[in-house]
């Protein structure tokens, strides 16, 4: 079942996503259940000329016993070979795919909160060096697990839930198209122009208004808007998220005023839930974090660093894009943040601001975007003269 | 189902196997399919006392993706970072532990066998040099899974196949004793008194005796008989095998004449299986490697380097140990061994010979066991002088 969508949308991770180069390792990181899609985008990147496939599985199950039983001072520990196999990566120039969605949402429930914020992994630190500096092109795709379907799709049976979850996932990915990538092409020309539009405007600030949402977002002089279509050092174009609808940039980390309510649940990379969030900014710092269920998980992360509680990434979203469109929460940051608006608490985007300000970028061991957009949130650019320019309105673009 | 099978298991592998100490990090190579077994020991390990578990989980798919599509010039590639890796683990002192058993025994099935031979993994290199140098505590467990069950009892329903699977490995394992850790202490005492006996006689060879075989296998001047109990540089003794019913020794790599008929089926670690393997050796060289089945996949292997046609171990097993009183035949390497005597191919157990004789010992990438015992092969003794001495008759010692 399913083993031609596999197939196709492996193809397009490789061919679209990372551009596996002839020659490149190919690091693949994939969960204990993603097996059937690492394997079709293992034989993808082989028929493409790939060197060698590099596959690591992460057991979300692993984790759980370590946060139950492992010591106290232990938690944060990292073995050295994590980090220097990623580094690795980047100074041997190899492509890199992920695989997103849930595969194991209850893993971690009943677990101290405090002590599951202190273990990042599979996130290592060091993955945000290459990708700053850009010597591994790279993709993230999302991966249907019955897992996952049952989470998106609570009212199906099982096997409906997962032929509705892969048509969406085809329809999102724009593989219902007769010409994938050329849809995909097409698309990214458009969010391409209205970025360019926003670079021509230098806005000094975002301002976001709706329903709990009251927040305005500082940016650096040197913020520039990207799309995530992205070149590494030696010219390789990659898109770094398939699906994208987004147009991000880096914040400043020192100015965020306000509150804003999350409109979509918030599931982290462990399958914590976080539902109803509320956070409230002072001088760009998360002061407040509330939730109707899992803010205790979120204060736990917002607290592992200094840089943990500022924002890194600041994105908008019309609703030209294909997932705001559909009906379902996805459970899942990829889908999910392409759907609306978002903002990301941690680690910036430090290849969206020019070297002058390259300083001034926050720094974290952990970057979580949530969602903060919708057809009831406006989005405006204020200039550093302060005029106030519509940016989205009812989710469409006015600029 | 199992799961307290699993976690006194688990508990055997961390305590009397790796005998896991606190504050060290374990290392876990699982295949995918093993994940149960896996979880468990990462509890166990944490339970007592680790201060991280560092799981990698192979994919003979993924294997299989690249033996089928991969450039013939890449297929002996093995990323830096593997066997960086192995080396960190060695100089921080972690623990490892390794789980065996078949998991998808069809895995490589149709595939061209001389390419398949190319690619090593999930065997690392690097793994011999700290197992050599010691600086590892580590075991290798059975993990009974339904795809072993299948391959070991094609007879019964698969539910049937492994309930009896399990009960065989608790067995083996000494599981159905009141005390396995006391019933195991015996064992390997009653091992090592037979050890010191061998030890004192200083053979010069071996010869090995029965249907189709007639072999005889010449030691180095210092080859000492060791059992599976090893001790860490820092004093870690641990149980490299559990289950373990052998005495072995590192033999001459230069002597080796005559032919040996294997006596149970040789699983490789992907998953190929070598049936009525006949080997015939001249001056300690393999210069004809027949079977009935899956000859031209060990002559690829045989031929990867120098080392790979030569003995790196021969080890006596009497039938008083527990897999061979089974009417079993496990499809691995790890029980199978441990039914009857066997010889391997490839690496050297450098630390049964004194440093006199460190220069001769075999050296390869690879090292594979094969079974050449049983009740109707004896084994005999023959000192510098030419007296043979009667070791095994009808499987049992007579030294």
């Amino acid at each position: 079942m399913y083993e031609e969508n596999r197939q196709r949308l492996a193809d397009l991770a490789v061919v679209l996503g990372a551009n596996v180069q002839p020659g490149q390792i190919v690091s693949i990181g994939a969960d204990v259940g993603q097996d059937e899609m690492t394997r079709a985008i293992a034989e993808s990147a082989y028929r493409h000329g790939a060197k060698f496939v590099d596959v690591t599985y992460f057991d979300p199950y692993v984790k759980r016993a370590r946060i139950e039983f492992a010591g106290d001072d232990t938690l944060d520990f990292v073995p050295t070979w994590y980090g220097e196999r990623v580094l690795a990566i980047g100074s041997q120039r190899a492509a890199r795919i992920s695989l997103a969605g849930p595969t194991a949402p209850g893993a971690l429930n009943g677990l101290d909160p405090v002590r599951a914020g202190r273990d990042q992994l599979p996130y290592v630190r060091e993955s945000m060096i290459i990708i700053a500096e850009r010597t591994t092109n790279w993709t993230i795709v999302p991966c249907p697990v019955p897992a996952w379907a049952e989470l998106a799709h609570p009212e199906l049976e099982p096997e409906e839930a997962l032929a509705r979850l892969w048509d969406e996932v085809l329809h999102v990915c724009r593989m219902d198209e007769p010409d994938p990538i050329a849809a995909w092409r097409q698309r990214l020309d458009a969010l391409g122009s209205v970025a360019r539009t926003l670079n021509e405007r230098r806005f000094d600030s975002i301002h976001f208004e709706g329903p709990g949402t009251d927040l305005t977002v500082g940016l650096l002089p040197s913020s520039r808007w990207l799309t995530a279509l992205e070149e590494t050092v030696d010219g390789i174009v990659h898109l770094a998220n398939l699906p994208t609808e987004e147009l991000f940039t880096c914040p400043d980390p020192a100015r965020a005023e306000g509150r804003v309510r999350s409109t979509r649940p918030l599931v982290l990379a462990d399958g914590t839930i976080i539902r109803g969030l509320e956070v409230r900014f002072e001088s760009g710092r998360a002061v407040e974090i509330d939730a109707v269920e899992g803010a205790e998980v979120l204060r736990g992360r917002a607290a592992i660093d200094e840089g943990a509680s500022r924002l890194g990434e600041i994105a908008l979203v019309d609703r030209e894009g294909r997932i705001g469109r559909l009906e379902t929460v996805f459970y899942d940051t990829l889908l999910d943040e392409n759907a609306v608006s978002h903002i990301a608490l941690g680690d910036g985007v430090g290849d969206a601001v020019e070297e002058e300000d390259a300083g001034r970028v926050n720094r974290s061991a952990m970057h979580i975007d949530f969602m903060i957009g919708g057809e009831d949130v406006d989005a405006t650019g204020i200039t550093r003269e302060g005029e106030r320019i519509a940016l989205l309105r009812g989710g469409s673009w006015r600029i």
